[in-house]
């Protein structure tokens, strides 16, 4: 069955230039671009005064991040003209190990969206991530053999690069051995360490938030990945890449974007569509967000339109608002005017669907498991500074005979961290400031690395009341009060993601983040993913884990007493 | 052992630029580029003054046609600065078969210069082709394993990808399916045929001769190799293509280069140094020779002065000389202002040594095989054309009473092709004008692509006389007056290489030229060249081959006699 798509003008990303050609189609491929007329198709449409250029590639995303399943991601991200992109499914495999990326792979299966793999480098991420598994070389081996997957996630882990660690080395050299390609991620690294760091074989990275950081690696041979997500945004500082020499060196991604930016933002077509505002060539910004990505990630024929290339077509109408129409997907219709025509889910097996829907490996809670044992006043809080990651370490007088030390006017509250893929009964207990919450407690099952169970409260009884919701709904976030449940988004794929729709997600996710304001939470932060990063404890300088708490700029447990 | 080349200026293929830094070495490898000093290295060496760039790499040779053999043509090569080559060993393919290809990669096993091999894709080119061997897919699939074959070498049976030859298709879909390239060679094709012919996955073209060509291609997603040999010479035709957009999709290879050439001209050198004389970028030139054929081929880590990659590394004098002083092969030194350092030669191994050394299987003739039975008086020529490959059909009037048709006035000359690899006894004998020897008779076993013995003559005795001498030497060219061997070069491997030095080669090439102008051949033409594509029946309009006349135009056999 021939498709004939005539009298659009067709975005040629070998020589960025706009070209008039008619596009023939067989099956899932591109057999002609030119002088085609409609004896040669069975079916022919009309595209005049239209722009057809390839579908857009997202070289760096983590799936879990949108709190989506790979179906729904693609409902959102198809009409963006997304056709393709490259996950890193790093937080199920924290959780859910090599059950999780074969769930990711499965979900993904014979989707309109292609979906491509990068195994997790790093799981866990440090020593004091008490995770659902951990992935050495010999788990990551087998899976290399997949279709999709295509090389070895990013290598987070730089000190151990820099410091020939023998297990991340072993999983670097088994990637190369194999032909794959390894992602970077080391911020701020320069000089002779970002040297060791791409010679040991890392050929991009999408840390870099400033443009010196992008060119000295460009100009050591690294690709740049330019990204814009929600919370990081990297696209102003970098747009001098979209010009010459660097353009030829980047890629367009967005690591991590919440649904409900992709639903008022868009996707990748929402990064051109800034770089082009701000008079960067859109032929240019294409070029990036499709061949290159394409090319760098070793995916033959994809990204373009031309003979032999996969039909992931994208039919706009102008170079200035990027607006997608419609989406061809391996030839067939996935988007029209911008409505996503039904694909069928892909069947998950049953044994790795019960491996991520049953996530939860944890006894019921007590008020009493949040109850701590005072041995002095001095106590070392986490403080929160609106707008970022970093936390402050603040040393203050607890008076543990009032609410076990937890002091709402002062604005310190209770936070845990407990340990729910082994029902270890490991937790971390101590106190947090800048929440601001005067009542009530939330709690939530994504916290960066490890996704155990994270809790916020002003009194144990609703902290248990909380957390047990968690893990009665096999993860979510959760608001509760007066041990009432105010509102929740439940998240039981693995405790990180929902089945429903986007909209549908980022209406529950308004709901929780309304309720916790309204429970006193200060305007000024945004307290579900504040949390999710209070027990990561690779951004400075004190973090909560399941171990108790972590000083990071020294890198070792300190005790929640300053004696 | 660690190299530090220290204070020279460094062509950056990532960024065009040129940037003063320090490159440290470590065995094979780049480990930095940047600020590193004395105390990071056991040897210093200070290159003020000088450039470094990376080493240049032929993306498309056939070394047969250089007549040495893969370390011979290392020593020729390196001084010029060529530091890998991607070979089609098509010509030892058709004498030799697997083993021939064997012979290629172990002849070339460990030397300085990298060699990467495509595999030959048209063993036999055509059917009138009588081989050593004929190769389909089954004969070639064990060797893609082989770490140094990228692919399948130039597909010059397009019109069997026109017409989906299963067998044609078969061998595509192979490479592909272990993700490995497919080499084009389609001389003129365009429009429809040349849509087909990409869309079938052959993503390259060598034979583009004009710039409409190359920009067809180019848009149409193939790479374009600016070829510049000693025969065909695109280079000048194709300038536009150092510019923008068309570099990035551009590479540059010899194809066909003797071995004069590369010791008066030069190698990759030569192309780079005649565009920079046209008024090209030095850098951009440096670029397609050595980063983009890399990426083009897959070769990681290879092509440019970056942490991680192989130290291929050129010291030149300046950007517009493109002189070479010294050339790092793998971090090693293999030429010190201008003198190839002396390396090891390759063990290649008895069986295939023996194969490739006796590959002529022919009982001797006399001069009674060179006998034509006559049919009748008018009869088919062969004519040549100064300067050209092309040949003409000239219809004569033959007498065959007097020395058997040959005519010395009239420049009537005799043709014989001799199957000379199974003993089949097949052989071609005709006539043939504008050669313009007056005595003597010349032969050689280099007759594209089947490279069967043809031998020219004034008489039969001289034809006999030449002929066994080229089966004695097991091959070569050979010039003989009055029974005796007035000039030879000796081609003992597979009947086309030497294992002789390119001066060498280059001498007795001159001398055997020589004594067939002394023999009375026109000056206008380039008598074994000419003679050796007079039986390759692709080119128009008459040629010669072990089964008789061909008609090329309507490929099919003709008789001798015109009734």
């Amino acid at each position: 069955m021939k498709l004939l798509l005539k009298n659009a003008q067709i975005v040629n990303v070998f020589t960025d230039r706009l070209e008039t050609a008619n596009v023939l189609i067989d099956g899932e491929k591109i057999i002609g671009v030119g002088e085609y007329n409609d004896t040669d198709a069975d079916i022919v449409r009309d595209l005049s005064g239209k722009i057809i250029c390839p579908g857009f590639i997202d070289g760096h995303i983590h799936v879990e991040s949108t709190m989506l399943t790979p179906p729904e991601l693609a409902r959102v991200c198809l009409p963006c003209g997304t056709t393709a992109i490259v996950a890193d499914p790093h937080e199920i495999a924290n959780v859910c190990g090599f059950s999780g990326i074969v769930y990711m792979l499965e979900a993904s299966e014979d989707l309109p969206l292609s979906v491509y793999i990068m195994l997790p480098s790093c799981v866990p991420s440090t020593p004091f991530d008490e995770t659902g598994a951990v992935m050495e070389a010999e788990e990551l081996r087998v899976l290399y053999s997949h279709p999709r997957v295509l090389g070895l996630g990013e290598m987070m882990n730089y000190p151990g690069v820099l410091a020939d660690d023998p297990k991340v080395m072993q999983k670097i050299s088994e990637a190369h051995e194999l032909g794959k390609l390894v992602n970077g991620h080391a911020p701020l690294l320069g000089g002779r360490g970002l040297d060791k760091y791409i010679a040991a074989g890392i050929s991009d990275d999408h840390e870099c938030s400033t443009i010196d950081e992008a060119v000295e690696r460009i100009s050591k041979g690294q690709h740049v990945m330019i990204r814009q997500g929600t919370a990081a945004k990297n696209l102003e500082a970098l747009l001098p890449l979209f010009d010459e020499p660097w353009s030829r060196r980047c890629i367009l991604v967005t690591d991590d974007r919440h649904p409900a930016d992709l639903i008022s933002e868009g996707h990748i077509d929402n990064i051109i569509r800034s770089a082009v505002k701000a008079g960067k060539s859109p032929l240019t910004a294409i070029r990036m967000a499709s061949l290159q990505t394409a090319e760098y990630f070793g995916l033959k024929s994809v990204g373009a339109v031309a003979p032999g290339y996969r039909a992931d077509l994208l039919v706009l109408d102008d170079l200035e608002t990027v607006k997608v129409c419609d989406v061809y997907c391996g030839g067939r219709l996935a988007v029209s005017e911008g409505k996503v025509i039904d694909f069928k889910k892909p069947e998950i097996r049953s044994d790795i669907r019960k491996t991520v829907r049953n996530s939860f490996y944890l006894d019921e809670l007590s008020p009493a498991d949040f109850y701590i044992e005072s041995e002095g006043s001095r106590c070392r809080l986490i403080k929160i500074t609106p707008g970022q990651l970093l936390t402050d370490e603040w040393i203050a007088e607890i008076d543990f005979n009032r609410a076990n030390g937890i002091d709402i006017k002062r604005d310190i509250l209770k936070l845990a961290v407990i340990e729910r893929h082994l029902n270890t009964g490991h937790k971390g207990i101590g106190f947090i400031s800048g929440i601001g919450m005067k009542k009530g407690a939330i709690a939530s099952s994504v916290s960066h690395d490890a996704h155990n169970l994270i809790v916020i409260g002003t009194n144990d009884e609703d902290m248990a009341a909380a957390a047990n919701r968690i893990r009665a709904m096999g993860g979510g976030n959760v608001v509760v009060s007066e041990g009432k449940i105010i509102a929740e988004m439940p998240l039981p794929e693995a405790g990180l993601m929902s089945d429903l729709s986007a909209a549908e997600i980022a209406a529950q996710n308004e709901e929780v983040r309304m309720a916790v304001h309204k429970l006193g939470a200060s305007a000024e932060i945004e307290p579900f993913m504040n949390m999710a990063f209070l027990s990561l404890p690779v951004i400075p300088s004190l973090k909560m884990t399941t171990l108790g708490l972590v000083d990071v700029n020294r890198q070792r447990l300190v005790s929640l007493f300053e004696k």
